[in-house]
């Protein structure tokens, strides 16, 4: 398997430690896409994700799979023991609606804000900038980790019992969010809480 | 099972074909929710569903399911036997790369062009709009069919040789994308022709 991203980037990240987490790091072959360069436009990359975006895993056969749940969906099903996506149909469910979640609420709404509302990565790749949206988007993502503080009040992870790719979205949702300067407010008790632990888990220390 | 909707609007729609797909319609008891009046916004459904929005599943345990992806993950694997969202890793990774490219550049994109550069539900709904986002959205979501018919000249589905709930979503997109009196380019043909294989489809035409 190759994955093609840029390391340090916040989908990369997603895909980098699930890898991990299922101990698969070892079996991908890592290929640079040098996004603040503007490559994931130019047609050899777009031609493996019409969305243009990072990270996109190639499998042996040449199939390009982007969107990290379909790649983390691969992953965890390799071994037939899916750890991340859940088992049950109803484990599916939540983790499937708690990684939306995470996704809408948080993760694209900091990224919404960065590449709309602050410089971004520079003049040459935001070539199309909503401040007004930006900002509105900063409010959303703010909303967002008031709910899941509320949500981690009464259960250990996003998805309930178990940790899940939902808690590898917002984990890595809140480290875009420190990047791009929107302060975690301080009185988010168990959303900080919550993250210390996932911060020290093999799998996100080892990715 | 409960189904909590607005019948005839888009996101019930994707619910209401995976629902007919899979032979469970019958199963599910529907509980109309008055979007246009704005009910989805009051306390007692935002309990139900933090974003506002419908379709939300309710399971006979009173576990509330939002978000379409999650709510057919539920549904096609109640018998064990997933033909919406893929049995192998590889489609299972497909289907859910397809989906999510078919809600973000076709299905979010109409969305966010009918809420904010048309009137939408009117005025008392659409409480913020940002017109100029939404006039990029329907360019996005014009850039959306066109791949998705260039897709389609080489494959019967949207994730290659079987129906997925990525076609469930797109055939529902350009459905809204009519309403919104999105033009839907009449040269891509093979977007058309499949949009006509996919209206007689039992399921469909039972939802």
């Amino acid at each position: 398997m190759k994955i093609y991203d840029f390391k340090g980037f916040p989908n990369p990240a997603r895909v980098r430690i699930a890898l991990a987490e299922k101990g698969l790091t070892n079996r991908v072959e890592f290929i640079p896409v040098n996004v603040p360069a503007g490559e994931h436009r130019l047609p050899a990359f777009v031609a493996k994700n019409p969305s243009a975006a990072v990270p996109v895993l190639e499998l042996d056969d040449g199939t390009m799979i982007s969107e990290c749940t379909a790649i983390t969906e691969y992953l965890d099903h390799l071994d037939g023991a899916p750890t991340l996506t859940g088992s049950s149909p109803k484990q599916r469910a939540v983790i499937h609606m708690m990684q939306r979640r995470a996704e809408a609420e948080l993760m694209d709404a900091v990224a919404t804000y960065f590449h709309h509302a602050t410089p971004g990565l520079g003049a040459k790749i935001e070539l199309y900038q909503n401040r007004e949206w930006g900002e509105k988007s900063r409010d959303r993502a703010l909303a967002g980790m008031a709910y899941f503080d509320r949500l981690l009040g009464s259960q250990p992870y996003l998805a309930g019992d178990e940790f899940s790719m939902a808690d590898i979205t917002a984990f890595v949702g809140l480290g875009f969010a420190d990047f791009a300067k929107i302060a975690i407010p301080a009185d988010l008790a168990n959303l900080h809480a919550w993250r210390a632990r996932i911060a020290v888990r093999p799998g996100v220390t080892a990715s």
